[in-house]
């Protein structure tokens, strides 16, 4: 199967990740060569990929009305890899497995967000079902910038039994969970090996999910509005423990 | 003036913070009146605030085409405080002042949700430039999920000389930035009296601004693609501050 991704960054996250397979790039009239578009064609023709310029409407139809910028690049389907993969990505690294694993969480909007952060935190790999979650589509290829091109995404059947797999790899699993038990994420260690689960939409994490963590922690929340959304929540949850984990693989660190 | 503010928890944070007079609530033909609705309609009634039928489209144009979940309040200015006030809320708490100073900002979204988030953590004010900075119109009270309802703003004529009368006031600036030389955000001890400071989209702080700061801060950043949106990074440092400061006034702590 092949789809169409669009934006300019994530079109050229793709080309650079190098992983999927591209044939086909299309320009809308008038939008000008310069800049980045001219680099994209650059490495279009590079890489013989065809490049032609069709009517805005096309793209507006192909990226389902979303901001596209005038450009989308025809692929093949998001290459996602296995647990395994993921553990190997940590060791290869000589780092303790830092995961995040999202339980059917709906929005591509979060998702991308997320994704984005994972990649910014250096996380090995991410984890989801492939049933009732939103997969890597085009709009949360666009929504993370492209940087889920460069992401380890393993879409499982059971979330939960590939959680068990982690925890036979020791790998301990963090759920950000609510409520005035559960302790502030600060207080569990997070400069462990660790899968860190993210609740759904509204719903949090299922039952049988929270069950299987080995930690719940919470994000504190002073203010007189209830929650957070889950992608914010996620993104200062994965920093909190790339921070716990002194800055790890950090250029200037 | 008066404006009309959109969706279903902006509107009730509204009615709650009780800082704006209202005087016309709109709701869309069709809208059943269980649950948030009933509950914003019931206070609108204690209010005498006149309550309304109207299409669907009106609403629609009123909020400019926004998700507005079928519902309208229109409502004075947004009550914008001095610096001053926000110095005072600090102190009235016995807390050392922890402000959020937005520099030029352009996007309703990014800071709705930064606003969310400040609210979150307690932050103090947040104090904005009143020309070339998006202020808090309806769609930032939508993005906060109504959060700047209860929070403490101050526009400023000059960004520049708001945070000198800070420094006067103790108050020690730090400014998020990037750029190889720049300690991470956790380098600096971040539970004093501290004013965070976010530049602009694309751009960052401008320059006068940055020189004004004591502190320069950066976040992290390991993956291949470049920076993040402000909104998220923004979130991350606020949320970093609130933890160097041990979670100062959250219930559970």
């Amino acid at each position: 199967m092949t789809e169409f991704i669009y934006g300019l960054w994530p079109i050229m996250e793709s080309l650079r990740a190098d992983r999927r397979t591209a044939d086909k790039l299309v320009i809308a009239d008038g939008v000008d060569d310069k800049g980045l578009v001219g680099e994209i064609v650059n490495v279009a023709n590079e890489k013989n990929i065809e490049v032609s310029r069709v009517q805005r409407r096309i793209i507006d139809d192909l990226s389902n009305g979303s901001n596209h910028q005038g450009m989308a690049l025809r692929v093949n389907d998001y290459p996602y890899v296995d647990v395994e993969d993921i553990l190997q990505v940590a060791d290869k690294r000589g780092e303790k497995p830092f995961i995040l694993i999202l339980d059917l969480l709906k929005d591509p909007q979060n998702v991308g967000s997320l994704l984005r952060v994972a990649d910014a935190c250096g996380v090995h790999g991410i984890i989801m079902q492939d049933r009732r979650q939103v997969s890597v589509t085009p709009a949360v290829v666009a929504s993370s910038s492209g940087a889920v091109e460069h992401l380890n995404v393993a879409q499982v059947t059971n979330l939960v039994n590939a959680m068990k797999k982690l925890k036979e790899n020791n790998v301990w699993l963090v759920g950000m969970d609510v409520g005035p038990n559960v302790p502030a994420l600060d207080k569990t260690d997070l400069d462990m090996a660790i899968g860190l689960v993210l609740g759904s939409e509204g719903d949090g994490m299922r039952r049988l999910v929270r069950d299987t963590c080995d930690f719940l922690v919470t994000l504190p929340m002073r203010g007189l509005v209830g929650s957070l959304n889950v992608a914010t929540a996620g993104s200062i949850a994965l920093y909190a423990a790339w921070q716990a984990r002194g800055w790890e693989g950090w250029a200037h660190a």
